[in-house]
């Protein structure tokens, strides 16, 4: 997760909506990490957990990433969720818990779906405090006006 | 949706799911088209709709692609459902509904939630039955057990 919030941190200083991801192996190794890059990319699917996802997949040559798992700073929304299931992640791990836009544990609860064809194994609240802090640091310094 | 079935149609003759989608400006003009690449690319997240969505994001210099329509032959999944939300795309129409894996008419049904903060239009069986009979005879074709 540490790694999860420097990629956070080096998307707020890009001036993107600061959450991280990692993706590891089965033996806890690193395939990839990645942060949030929507505005600079002009991708609305460019996530920090479909990137990394994606990344992942293209090293390791396959579209399923069965055995790894998913770190991430911030519950991921609903489209992540259920591309972390396309994914086959076995296990995901997140920090700040989302009400507004979380659809793990809000919204959708897209695990809990009959159309949805693999559930990861679900931690939240990993490092949330520094994570949460994170996002709400980069809000407050960009709308000074909503104090 | 001519031109997404003959997207969905191009993918299935590279061994893909046969779903295709295409985004149209306010105009009605082709922004851009895609067909499903999950397997040729190793990506989850490669669905058409993504794929089409990222590359008329690309083409117009915005990750939001306000006043823009969708079209696209099977009911989106959830992922692709809550990226569509992402990139305020105004009218959503498709063709098959899938019972399975949609999410839009069906499991988490993305635009109902609370968690979701922009609606599309959604117009759905739009050449419903080409589109179902593209995927059935693919998966028949890929299952010949499965008679």
């Amino acid at each position: 997760m540490a790694l999860a919030l420097a990629e956070a941190e080096a998307a707020a200083a890009r001036g993107e909506v600061p959450v991280g991801a990692v993706v590891t192996d089965a033996e806890g190794r690193v395939l990839a990490s990645a942060g949030n890059r929507v505005e600079e990319l002009n991708d609305p699917s460019a996530h920090a957990e479909i990137l990394a996802i994606r990344a992942a997949a293209a090293k390791t040559g396959s579209p399923r990433l069965t055995g790894c798992d998913l770190h991430v700073t911030l519950e991921p929304c609903p489209m992540c969720a259920q591309a972390i299931s396309f994914a086959r992640i076995r296990r995901l791990a997140f920090g700040a818990y989302d009400p507004k836009g979380g659809g793990v544990e809000h919204g959708p609860r897209i695990y809990h779906q009959t159309t949805c064809h693999h559930q990861p194994e679900v931690v939240g609240g990993v490092e949330e405090r520094r994570a949460g802090d994170l996002l709400r640091e980069f809000f407050r310094d960009r709308r000074p006006d909503r104090s």
